[in-house]
């Protein structure tokens, strides 16, 4: 690592409905205990504390957040608040302007499971000299099943130990493609985890997305401070087009690499997900906060507050909190958005 | 009638938990709006409320219902507040010491369904005559399906008009001969509607049922009076022994009658009965209080305050209050019992 450290840029700016009725506008999925130890936000810079490797972590936040990442992070290095939300390569360009040129950057979704952080670690280290050469590493997640609603990479040629270069992305292929790509074993989930140099992304935004670094550079140099928080220009950002980094930068770039790692990836995105990573009793059944499970197996069932109870249902999502309460089939746990959309065509936005 | 009224006595002393969550021991199901319009006391009184045919309601209760109960009925006569629950036997025995021995009864279920009132009131001047000539008559409720779970009547040889001896008692047949009471047609449920002379009740229980009468004689001997308010004494009272008037003087006497009526009758033992009774939408949903039904047939969706959204869910029961949340399959709903003993038993009292 040449005794630099890689900064951490946490992307803290989801508003997620996934995971509705836990999630919420005011309590975005990152800031939930889904699995136990603390928020996905807390988990997620507990992954990167070791000062040896890394800096104190950068977080890019919706600007209503700050108390709330504040609490979670004590040690949290600068908080970048998006004026507004313009996706994911707006987001880490506001954070990259904030680096030396050479400064390493490890891009992070705040609301991901790694259920194996030192196999992540150990990829970083490895992709380390290939970002130092000017490539943008994206982690590819080893893919467990022929999943559709995730990204795909396909590796290429070997540039270095345990790092290739990317062949091609492919964005929520169909059944057929994706179980081509697991029976295949040539292709990673693409996890969202990126390492780079901060001019590495800067000059690949100017090739491919000049207004996203115009408007973020216009927005920083607007920027206010206050102790650790960064303001940025709110007219200059919102002039950004909202776009993710896949499309902006990974798809369009030539030295793009891809590090596979068997890291327990998950990205919590449906509660069958979490169903998927949570710990079951002996039918079956996940149950946390007050719950009953009477003759039920396979069933989430999971209450901020009151009892549930649930008696003779199979494969059933029923999660409670103070004020709504969900229940969906685990295998169609994705219609939560369904709710989600009456309840905002219903102007409900209490329950949102 | 002979110029004079008959007096109500509405039982009230139950304590039902076939529809927990709604139904807790300080809030038993009578005093649940279960259907629209009021509490199931509150629309139990509405029915005897005219003043050509009865007199002012007695009803008897436990004693922790006092207040609830006098919010319901204003027009209250009397409230006979039962020390400890011993069935109905001794709870009408307390009701019928405080009247003449002509006086005529009408034992009310507080926490009955009846959809056609006017049916029953005709059914109930119907039976006077016997009534008065020292007939105990139950009404018979029409038998619309081969129900299991309540007690059937077998009707003889006419009395008179819509009046006829009582054959037999059968209480919870098992399938085979509850479809054969429905398909012979000469066998009613048994409502646990009575009509009766005071007098008659009493002899009956001096015949049948001695023990009763002595405990319930020597607790009104002793009961404190307290305006409309009547405390029998408790040590008396406790002393009787717990019978259902059903096994302590239906099925013993030689006068018992029964009334056949078709006044949509319903006990709503369950959430599955309660799904009956009540509207539904075009998908066969009942939605009572915040709720979203989405792609979902054939639920029982209520909420006392959280908002309940299921979607993809067929022919489920989803009960919210606000600190407990039932789900179970409509078919199974009796199960809720399970939920119940299961709290009981970890002394999880204040879910009870």
């Amino acid at each position: 690592m040449s005794g630099e450290t890689i900064i951490p840029v946490i992307l803290c700016g989801g508003a997620g409905t996934r995971l509705w009725p836990l999630s919420r506008r005011a309590r975005p999925k990152q800031m939930l205990d889904l699995v136990g130890g603390g928020s996905m936000l807390a988990l997620t810079a507990a992954r990167v504390a070791d000062a040896e490797l890394f800096a104190a972590p950068l977080v890019v936040a919706a600007a209503d957040q700050a108390e709330a990442v504040e609490a979670e992070l004590p040690g949290l290095g600068m908080l970048i608040l998006e004026p507004a939300a313009r996706n994911t390569a707006p987001a880490i360009a506001l954070a990259a302007l904030t680096a030396e040129a050479e400064a390493l950057l490890l891009v992070l979704p705040s609301d991901h499971l790694i259920g194996d952080p030192a196999a992540l670690t150990e990829a970083i280290r490895r992709a380390a000299p290939a970002a130092r050469a000017g490539w943008i590493v994206t982690f590819g997640m080893k893919a467990e099943r022929a999943e559709t609603g995730y990204g795909y990479v396909q590796r290429g040629a070997a540039l270095g130990a345990g790092v290739h270069e990317a062949l091609r992305f492919v964005e929520k292929p169909d059944a057929a493609a994706a179980a081509f790509y697991v029976a295949d074993g040539g292709y990673d989930w693409n996890g969202g985890i990126f390492l780079m140099a901060a001019g590495t992304y800067l000059d690949a935004l100017a090739r491919h997305a000049p207004d996203i670094l115009k408007a973020a550079e216009a927005a920083m140099a607007g920027a206010r401070r206050d102790g650790a928080r960064v303001h940025p220009d709110a007219a200059a950002f919102r002039a950004s087009p909202a776009q993710a980094i896949d499309y902006a930068v990974m798809e369009k770039s030539d030295k793009v690499a891809v590090a596979p790692v068997a890291a327990g990836w998950s990205d919590i995105g449906s509660f069958d997900a979490l169903y998927d990573v949570s710990g079951k009793d002996g039918d079956g059944n996940v149950v946390v906060g007050p719950g009953l499970a009477i003759d039920a197996r396979g069933c989430l069932i999971r209450s901020e507050g009151p009892l549930v109870a649930a008696i003779g249902v199979e494969d059933l999502v029923v999660v409670a909190t103070a004020d709504a309460v969900l229940v969906v089939p685990r295998a169609a746990s994705q219609r939560v958005k369904e709710a989600v959309e009456r309840l905002q065509k219903e102007g409900k936005d209490s329950w949102l």
